[in-house]
């Protein structure tokens, strides 16, 4: 069966964020009343496996080993079957 | 009063991801049974506005202005009072 993963993977607090930070300068310079920017990343994955259980195994060893770093990075996902 | 949004932009469909086709690749390379990986951003925006209008409609702005590029992205967001 297939399923959708969506993964989101954040910096964790107190890690700084350039992107974010740059994005919230370029909305001041636009005037734009902004005090704080962070930047996440989503990832949308349709998988195989056989069952939910598994799905959510492989989405979770994904995130150790790929998609997130261990050091900066918070992770969460929901797995759910593929229509 | 300070508000929270969060908004979301991914690319439209049909539009090529070449960081998630990348994603993929080195996910397939560690044997994981994945058919699709497609990557968007969130930014996580905390600004001053007078109402919850306001904040929806400056963050409308900013999402037509600066965050999303209207040919190839799509944009969601929700606007919340910061507790």
């Amino acid at each position: 069966m297939e399923y959708i993963a969506r993964v989101e993977v954040s910096l964790k607090p107190g890690h700084s964020d350039p992107e974010g930070e740059t994005t919230k300068n370029s909305l001041k310079e636009l005037n734009y009343p902004v005090r704080e920017v962070r930047v996440s990343k989503v990832y949308r994955i349709i998988l195989e496996a056989s069952s939910a259980e598994e799905a959510e195994a492989l989405v979770e060893e994904m995130c150790q080993r790929l998609l997130a770093n261990p050091v900066k990075d918070d992770y969460t996902f929901k797995v759910e079957e593929k229509i």
